[in-house]
């Protein structure tokens, strides 16, 4: 059974040997303290940077959850307000920490399966919240919109939640202060880690938070986590095994070319949409084909969606179920670097063979 | 090799075989939001209640580290004032993440390596946190102690880190409202999971502090935590691996039994105090017996300590450092579940047939 779950997702296909191996070199009890880890930080920290073409001036720390760094990108990088694109479950959580947390977020919203057109920032926001990949929906914004954020508010830090759409994005990191994502989507690791890039803006932002007696937390505050991530160390001890795969992963995927996962994301994406916008019954969920993601695929089965799941699981493909009240007529189906050409292939054949 | 390190420690000496299962299993790419998980994580909470006899009223939720706990029990259970009981490094950084967070700390401190003796506490504290087990000097805190700390300031709420301590010691949970650990230490696991119990008055106390405009945090806040641990659920994806190894290493506990493990933990600690109180040169750092911690035993080596480690290395046991600045005279052993009687035997031997 291939999981087409945006998350957690199928595994990378190499992440059952890199398991074998921590077995053989004891992984598990690996001190965090010792040089055998920081080699390891090293080779994750890196291996991103290559990877995602990360310029000089930013650094990557590591938390326990993408729905951590909500929280700890907030505290640490908001001073008063926090502005919020929502459209979707997840972008709407990222502005609900805001609020929990005592600072006063405010937000432009559309409509779930859409973008944004006019975009208005207020003008005293300090931090702009947008999610590139709404998971929840589908959604992702066109390349440009984001870099494009910097110019409407220059003194506030623009943080983009990649969460489901990374490593597939290239983005252009001088408009952007930071980045965040989880393992268990794109990377195909099993859950349990949080990957945080900020740049020296967003450093400086949480050490002036601090110096105006604002609590920026503890042991997961920035200037807490760059101390320790200059040593290749963290402040407490870490999910070392997931670093430890992460590592095996980010180097595979080096090997593998960055390009060519992105040209197989898209050859991918473009033959289901294909099938999608010509099916007399499937329907995209997102209907403008520029905010349509690449990484997840979104159908509208209308009243069918018990047969089109039964047909999949039938050939073999356990689909996501929609998100929250959008389950009782939508599937939700992850392309991720895991998932081969051949098998979106087999994938779509399976769609077309559908007979209602 | 046999890794003596006091965490992450040693793996239960079952966990390989538990990990080649979840490989077998796809545990890896297992939805948080799946049956499957919700039985994974019961079998977690009601083995630890098992295992460790917690009464009815407790519940169990879990973080990313014990680390994170620190910082989540001062946010969701202090109003005004935390008092601490501060005698080593772990100890006083929960001091300190009480003052990062913006409340007004105060403490007792006793020398490294020894107990409380008169204890006073003030009249206005809303919480205690006292750790069982200083991991940094292998300080434990007597039988009774903790419990007799109620009686002192009934509204307080007592909050107990048994990071380095738990399974062994056997609490009277009416003195107690919570208590954490992680799982790289007794339980033998790989590092990336906080195991946090709390009692309804804990429960009560975060909704109280929410009623006034305190903020709690956001998805790893008592309430929130609750609401999913009700339905066998996390808020955020959590490290699910690890859950499912915890469940199994936490029923191989009860197999074997809780009273078997303490028993032997007493008699590998026994049998290694007993060799240091008549050794000439190498002397246990804790004088007083009754502060001596059966799971983490500090030797100090004088000036030889790199012979010992040395000679401890070639009989194949790698021994924990010393502590910060303890790391210049001091090794410490864990004395953990996984560490077998005949190891501990051997373990005294090498120390034994040392010639100074």
């Amino acid at each position: 059974m291939l999981s087409l779950i945006p998350g957690p997702s199928e595994l990378y296909f190499t992440v059952h040997d890199h398991l074998r191996k921590a077995i053989r070199n004891s992984v598990g009890s690996l001190s965090h303290r010792s040089q055998e880890f920081e080699t390891i930080f090293r080779r994750v920290t890196e291996g991103l940077k290559e990877l995602l073409s990360i310029p000089a001036g930013y650094h990557i720390f590591f938390t326990g959850s993408a729905t951590e760094i909500f929280e700890r990108s907030i505290q640490n990088l908001v001073e008063h307000e926090s502005f919020h694109f929502v459209n979707g479950a997840f972008s709407a959580r990222f502005y609900e920490v805001a609020r929990q947390l005592g600072k006063r977020p405010t937000r432009m919203e559309a409509t779930p399966g859409t973008g944004f057109r006019e975009v208005e920032i207020p003008a005293q926001t300090d931090f702009i919240a947008v999610t590139h990949n709404e998971t929840s929906t589908g959604v992702s914004l066109p390349p440009g919109f984001i870099e494009g954020l910097r110019k409407k508010n220059e003194n506030a830090l623009v943080v983009v939640d990649a969460v489901s759409s990374l490593p597939y994005p290239s983005f252009d990191y001088h408009g952007v202060d930071s980045v965040f994502f989880s393992v268990q989507k794109g990377f195909g690791l099993p859950a349990g880690l949080g990957v945080w890039l900020v740049n020296d803006r967003c450093l400086a932002r949480a050490e002036h938070l601090l110096a105006l007696g604002i609590s920026i937390g503890s042991y997961h505050n920035l200037p807490t986590l760059y101390s320790h991530a200059v040593k290749n160390q963290t402040p407490e001890t870490p999910n070392v095994l997931a670093l430890y795969l992460l590592a095996g992963v980010v180097e595979d995927m080096l090997e593998k070319g960055i390009e060519r996962i992105r040209r197989e994301t898209e050859y991918k994406a473009a033959i289901l949409y294909h099938l999608l916008d010509q099916h007399p019954v499937l329907k995209p969920f997102v209907a403008e084909t520029e905010y349509r993601s690449k990484t997840v695929i979104t159908l509208d089965c209308g009243k069918h969606l018990a047969e089109v799941k039964e047909a999949l699981l039938h050939r073999g493909f356990l689909p996501g179920d929609g998100y929250g009240e959008f389950r009782k007529n939508q599937l939700r189906l992850a392309n991720f670097p895991t998932h081969s050409k051949e098998q979106f292939e087999a994938l779509t054949d399976a769609l077309n063979a559908l007979k209602f």
